[in-house]
């Protein structure tokens, strides 16, 4: 991929200060920049790697364009432009058209014209793939799922019967989407099993990562609404509800039958107890616990910070005394007043 | 699928108020129930919906029948009840008996007769699967491995050799089990492995879920008792014992030659270090660390609860504080006494 | 496999004390091992196990020899020489050599003679497969992708095009190495994907788990170092560096762009926010949370110490109140002073 400054301008929908026929060929760090490579600033803290980069242009917001050696490309939001950026020079391998002749589709399944299903594949009865979606090798696709548009479904991934995934939808390799939601009833020491009766349904725009477990409803579905995105080895037990525009970061777990809103945040490793209302636009830290509902937006968190082993167990040691503690502090307070 | 409230009645062994030739076609929350379907209350805070729902009959227990509007089947135990109408209404699509031609099964292993073999399943020397069990497509099971009877192996599920699964045992897709341990011995900055000569037994009536680790033994077995459930993304490392009837919600993680006993309930998100033994009916809160061996059964919990960011912090920083705050507040108590 | 006791001393350099003779065929604990297999102590809380065990020789320090019943193997380091011996006693089922026949390998592929490709393993254009490597059933290695020497990919891993293995590394299955790094630029309430150029690159002699995800980094590569070994279900986010010799137990998690020293240990369940740099050396207790860099060796936690419950309930109240605790203890002092 070559294209000259003058064209990525045009195409990024920047204005270009400097050569507008330099050749670049890739994107990459101020730091690691060699000539022939775009760089971007949008992140203060890199600012002082200005100066030095050997970068052939910077994309950086109009403040910053003088402290750029090279050429400048202006943006109103770099890190948006870099991300526009990326899209051109994606160099991910192209998956060919057409039907592997591994592939093991059932005579009922309904795969538009232009669908690559990739080596080993097995594709159910009565399921649907739209046009321009790519199915990677040893995927399987259980019977009566259907997959949108210019969906890309990477290699090794399941999606059991009944999954239904809008357009654009992207899943990661290791991901397991529609088994059984963990539902049983305790019956004298044994546990009877819940049958689970309801499906998966997943918006458009949704990118999930590998490794990632989504569990069909016990009854009604679990649904993952339209932009959401979701890092690897999360947990979405069933008949969750992820609002639009929502991220969960890396091994987060939600348990069932909660909802949560849209254009939340979920850090990493965070739990969220079942049966949960989260309201729009919440926050959670990294590895926060989170057992009650939250009905305003913002921020939340729970645990302790790091500190240095010997430091911990001596505060470990006095959180176990902490209401006896308060009741001592209650105490003083008192007879100090009489 | 379709029954009358009468035969419902009968197979469930629950009594019927109302009209034994009613049509039922499915099972639904009272709130999403529509005519038709059958509907339960096990949690009384739902008893609000129960006057509101459509559904056409509700399985409740005697002193609510009064309070539904429609049939009743009353049940002295609504959630158990609940559990078997859903294996009855179950719809998840059978699989065809026989080996599909596109499996790979060698020439030395035993498959009971009717037994399912997805496409592209591979299943080595030597191993046996029972009668009535099913293999998903993708499955790989690794030499030496027996499956019992009835048991249903989910697409891309992967057995190592020498993993042994009772009975009526359902792993679902992603899962791995048999994986070597996590055995090193240090040796000058480098690790030398230590090789896991040990397997897996798995009783009868176990539910594993998707993307769950099992890891073979080091020396001797990883043990999984009978009428264990396990959800998904869950580690269970080396030598690990897990005591009939216990249940372990997703992302829980238990570390090398752990015994955990009989009916413990550990919930997500929770830590388990390596060596430890708990007792009989221990049930731990979610996302707890426990890093003491638990001689006495009972609820245990760890970590602090939510809070908005900024009233956290303050707590947080305090923590730090903690051994400070109690010797000070120590001296004040010894100078009140002077 | 059978070796005299004379053998294995001379394959493990170790003295031996007793019968040259005596013929053995396995490993096992002090406490399980029978007649004819070789136990160890490297732990001195089993001591007490030395004298009551069958073992036919034990694997003990010089100080210990006069305490063991049987024959003797004296070892500087006994958990070394276990180790040495479980690779003697390795019970593995060997692959055999050669592709098979219904694995899809492209012709582009380099396949090194010897190397064992098993049943419907998939492997792109361009790859690139060691002497001696294996690549297990279902296995799926995109284009441009190179495994080393004497590596064991064992069955239904996924590695993504641009993924680079140094020799003698162990992946697990369920692993996807290479998977898209979690990388979006908010844009309208919408996430504009940022494309992942990078790859990843391992070193020689590493193993990784069962379900693990290593993300291929945005800019640049992320890079394991040699001799790392990594547990089940730990997620590597794009563009982490893990430094050589390190070790990482299940369920652990790193993000984006954070550095990890070289012989650090990180326990399991830790979580390591993003862009920190961790220092040689540094060990991280289960279930803590690293949200800022460390910059000296040593140990580090958070969170809180197990307790039953209702005490737990009552402390965990308190440490919301710890702030305003803090502030009353204050002034108690200051007024004490007056």
């Amino acid at each position: 991929m070559q294209i000259t400054l003058g064209e990525l301008a045009s195409k990024l929908g920047l204005s270009l200060i400097g050569d507008a026929d330099q050749v670049v060929c890739g994107l990459n760090t101020l730091k690691d920049a060699e000539a022939g490579e775009v760089s971007f600033l949008a992140n203060s803290s890199y600012q002082s790697q200005l100066a030095g980069s050997k970068a052939s242009a910077v994309i950086v917001a109009a403040d910053l364009a003088e402290q750029v050696a090279s050429n400048v490309l202006v943006s109103a939001n770099p890190y948006l432009s870099f991300a526009q950026a990326s899209q051109l020079f994606n160099n991910r391998p192209e998956a060919p058209a057409g039907i592997h002749p591994s592939a093991v589709v059932a005579d009922t399944a309904e795969i538009a014209a232009g669908v690559s299903v990739a080596a080993n594949a097995v594709i159910g009865e009565y399921c649907k793939v739209g046009s321009g979606s790519e199915i990677g090798a040893g995927v399987v696709i259980c019977d009566h799922s259907i997959i949108g548009n210019d969906c890309q479904i990477n290699p090794n991934v399941t999606l059991y019967h009944n999954v239904v995934l809008g357009d654009r939808v992207t899943v990661h390799s290791g991901t397991v989407i529609g088994a059984d939601g963990f539902g049983f009833a305790p019956d004298q020491g044994r546990w009877q099993k819940i049958c689970q009766l309801g499906g998966v349904r997943i918006g458009s725009g949704v990118e999930i990562g590998s490794n990632v477990s989504i569990d069909r409803g016990a009854l009604g579905d679990t649904i993952i609404e339209d932009d959401v995105i979701i890092d690897n080895l999360v947990q979405i037990a069933h008949n969750v509800r992820i609002g639009k525009g929502s991220a969960l970061a890396g091994c987060a777990g939600v348990a069932g039958s909660t909802s949560i809103g849209k254009h939340c945040t979920i850090a990493g490793g965070v739990g969220i107890a079942g049966h949960l209302e989260i309201a729009d636009g919440v926050h959670i830290a990294a590895m926060t616990l989170i057992s009650k509902s939250i009905s305003d937006k913002g921020a939340y968190a729970s645990g302790t910070a790091q500190m240095p082993m010997n430091e911990w167990r001596r505060s470990a040691t006095r959180f176990r005394q902490l209401d006896s503690m308060a009741k001592r502090l209650q105490q003083l307070e008192k007879s100090q007043k009489r």
